[in-house]
């Protein structure tokens, strides 16, 4: 299976539903990226529909937007 | 492993984000629980601390709310 990826901003909403998120599709099934430490991914989330994190995006590109953390816009501030 | 519960009310975002869901976590693995036709279990996913549908209560009690379909006030219109 293609991996998903879980994009957040190191938010304590987002750190505790990355913890919830491995633990329920196992960590060798997601790539976790942190928009605050790797900021030239901010781009490629949005392209991929992220409006705020944390959020997943499935390996069928669909984008799941988890409780909330931070907007995209507070991201790149 | 316990399962999830996910709880949704049967709108399109709902629809979309349990499909999803399911292909991570594995049908297995989680009890889909559809509010509008299962009333009675409105005030067990209350008491879960689900404020909004479409969203996940993982094994270990943590409430993922899943992009938004609808408020818990709307559910029990």
């Amino acid at each position: 299976m293609k991996k998903s990826v879980f994009y957040h901003a190191g938010c304590p909403v987002c750190v505790s539903a990355e913890h919830d998120i491995v633990q329920l599709i196992g960590t060798e099934n997601v790539e976790i990226i942190h928009l605050g430490n790797d900021r030239n991914k901010i781009a490629e989330a949005e392209n991929a529909g992220v409006k705020s994190v944390p959020a997943l995006v499935t390996p069928n590109g669909n984008v799941l937007h988890i409780n909330f953390g931070a907007s995209m816009d507070d991201v790149k501030k």
